[in-house]
């Protein structure tokens, strides 16, 4: 019996992932370890294999086949589901040209490069003509996306890494978020006034040692080191393959509490990763959803468990051992106001759970602003600074602390800003859900046991891959669409009891 | 004006070598940092970047393209050699079926897994059910080229490493060579055992310590890490891409003497990649030559530079200081004693100057007749036995110290090995012709300037790519052809003298 075309299709992503998972790992290497006189030829070489996979997506015979396969009345749920994504994937690859394509893959390289030492130098002049070539790339894919899609130039940003997101539903949420955030503030900063100071533990915390106790934690969360590495980069991140997950993070040997909390929170990633239908391996379908839920699982593990003071009376003892620590600093008292306080900060990746969404909704103002030609890339550092005045009521001093503290703008990730947000409001709503369904989970979590969360979670959202739109899978989830009064229950629970 | 059919055949094997490029990093990851749980995803990986060459190279859009640029009459002598290269690999590539080539590559994938298991267990019959697929892979591969080239299976499969080179030219020097070095091996002991005893520097000595040491005499002998990186691998190999060359070592804390000149080794072969003609950057005559004047460069810096005693002058203060020696263990006689010490060993890379073409010349008839299936893989273990009885008068005591030590077998790489002493030879006659034509580069070793040295590398070896056969390069570069009584002399006077 010959091939059907839903399964020649099959075989066909199939490759394509291939090509895709060997990207990843390039671009792991890119970010990690590389030395910087390779980055010239590796733009070359990430934008070959981008230019292949493009040419493989966008065949002639991909539209037939996917016109074919839409006839078949044998597919199954996922495979109905996968032969969606895969016309998805069609629709938005055949209005892009391949030369624009390779042309904004180099152009991203390249400024990526620059911008490395742009921000060591705070020196925006620097990468702006890198980046005014980047964004005018961006905005003549998004124009040929958004004329194809009825979007708008921003949704046709947006939907790639929130598939069936939307601006015009986002404004509303983030309007009122935006809003009751300086208040909230307000508020949580006069609460923890009133407790007892936060003492800082004192290090040096070496850079080894904090590495071994990340991946202490990491362990206990079920990361299998057989399936994964944990390595540094400029700015940490979750990459690689579902077989092969990388995840990476940045050590300050004064102060050891970030980088371990930015290892359990990319551990929220790679759990997901991890969790994957293995079924549905290198099939659209067997993929994570978009970066909401993606941000939700590792939020969900940062912000919902690992910042608890559930999780500190497991973690306290072994993060003394680990440094030998002793005193009122290392109590699990002191250590959750630590792991729970809030300040007015520039850095976002720094940012507390409480002022993290105003960093969101600034970039993701500008974002909009800029994509549509609102306002001159020139003046993005004094919008930038204007809106920090708004919305946290404090001025960076340099561009360092500014708009070129993230990576995203500089490496062509325009339209996802927002996920992060959007991602908080998921974990707090998934969380609620699991630990409603199981005791054992709130249980588990001062025991240091995690495996009830993580067969939750595995059962209900990592092994669903791309079955349904995250919408769906987070209704079916929890019972209901996204709320984000639980988000803001959640707050006022932890930041003003 | 149109591109001519040349300039397209060039364009397209700049894709193929961007396509190669991400392999090569992508086999530096698996051999280095790679999680061992996704070997057999990668392997897949790397199948796909194969396969997808291999379509490109063997198109017949690449056949009609080489037919015609055969009568473009204006090209220069680089394009001409370029042409010459490029219907040479289209000629191997079209008599090789796609899925020949897709099952070579996952099974020497997985056996190369598995037989990091063997070595490590001892355990030949462990690797030998894989062992026999790939050898039965390989020798369907030679069968389809020898068949079109006219040659032998061997010769089919050492073509490929070293083009031109033909077992029938290799046997009577290698018999020589053989007879020869078991009396000149006694002859060396005795007048090693009249000189005063090698005295061991006592370690421990850290990881990271020699380490540093490694990266200076890299630095010292011209390496830009700018454009490579030093990591520890298993076997060490040096890999990447010429602009981003990484070489591997693996170290011993109570002995830093081998991993420091694995080191220098693989900076010999790292220095041929960063000197290849910037012109002709991924073009097939821009590429190194085969591995004969590949091994030669890393043994030239190896075995005639760095064994030497000028270097040793150089170098002793500088490993004093690293590792706060002190004593007669750590003086330059004593030294030099050591890094020309002479003993019948079982491990090839571990084995001297005077040894290793032993190693290689029983590896070289090995091979030969598993090919030719003469011999049965079962037999292998007790005919390497045997063999190193007859050249060495040892017997190993079990597999890992006698035919499991070597990646080469299990990764596929078959007709390999006589490279290695053809290169040994090649080192012996390329440096001598250096320091004839230059005074200055011997004057520079004791000095640690190797500017002169590696000025005249680049200029006569490295900048000529493959312009031309690497017999043809020797002869113009030496003013004659290979001639082993160079080799011998050197052997003689380094250690009878």
């Amino acid at each position: 019996m010959s091939q059907s075309a839903y399964t020649k299709l099959e075989d066909r992503f199939h490759r394509l992932a291939l090509l895709h998972e060997a990207g990843h790992i390039l671009d792991w290497d890119s970010a990690t370890i590389m030395p910087n006189g390779a980055a010239a030829a590796r733009g070359e070489q990430v934008a070959e294999l981008k230019a292949l996979s493009h040419g493989i997506l966008a065949a002639t015979e991909t539209g037939d086949l996917i016109e074919a396969a839409t006839e078949q009345v044998d597919l199954n749920p996922w495979q109905r589901s996968n032969l969606d994504l895969i016309r998805r994937q069609w629709t938005r690859a055949t209005v892009l040209p391949e030369d624009l394509v390779v042309a904004l893959s180099k152009a991203c390289s390249e400024s990526e490069t620059v911008w490395r030492e742009a921000r060591a130098e705070a020196d925006f002049e620097k990468i702006r003509p890198y980046t005014e070539t980047v964004l005018s790339l961006v905005r003549e894919s998004a124009t040929a996306v958004a004329e194809k899609l009825d979007l708008s130039l921003y949704d046709a940003l947006l939907d790639q890494f929130e598939p069936g997101a939307r601006s015009a539903e986002i404004d509303p949420v983030f309007d009122d978020l935006g809003k009751w955030l300086p208040g909230f503030l307000n508020e949580v900063l006069a609460a923890q006034e009133r407790r007892p100071a936060i003492e800082m533990p004192q290090g040096p915390f070496p850079v080894a040692t904090q590495r071994e106790l990340g991946v202490k934690f990491m362990a206990a969360l079920g990361f299998d080191f057989d399936y994964g590495r944990l390595d540094i980069s400029l700015h940490p991140f979750c990459g690689g393959t579902p077989d092969d997950v990388r995840i990476t993070t940045r050590y300050d040997e004064a102060d050891f509490t970030s980088a371990l909390m930015g290892v359990l929170h990319e551990t929220g990633h790679a759990m997901y990763e991890r969790g994957l239908p293995q079924d549905y391996r290198r099939k659209p379908v067997g993929l994570a959803l978009g970066m909401s839920m993606h941000e939700g699982q590792s939020l969900l593990v940062e912000m919902q468990v690992c910042r608890s003071r559930g999780f500190l009376e497991y973690a306290a003892p072994l993060v003394r051992q680990a440094f030998n620590g002793s005193g009122p600093a290392w109590e699990v008292d002191n250590l959750h106001r630590l792991y729970s306080k809030v300040e007015r900060g520039f850095i976002r990746v720094d940012a507390d759970e409480v002022t993290y969404p105003a960093h969101v909704i600034l970039r993701y103002e500008l974002e909009k602003a800029l994509i549509h030609d609102e306002m001159r890339l020139a003046d993005l550092p004094e919008a930038w600074n204007q809106r920090m005045g708004d919305l946290l009521g404090i001025t960076p001093a340099n561009d360092r602390e500014g708009c070129l503290q993230d990576i995203h703008w500089y490496d062509g990730a325009w339209g996802y800003f927002p996920t992060y947000t959007l991602g908080a409001m998921t974990a707090a709503q998934v969380f609620r859900a699991a630990t409603d369904a199981d005791p054992a989970i709130s249980a588990g979590i001062p025991q240091g046991d995690f495996k009830p969360l993580m067969g939750w979670l595995r059962e209900n959202i990592h092994a669903k891959g791309s079955l349904m739109p995250a919408s769906q899978l987070l209704t079916e989830a929890t019972g209901h669409a996204l709320d984000p009064e639980i988000f803001k229950d959640h707050l006022r629970q932890r930041y003003l009891n």
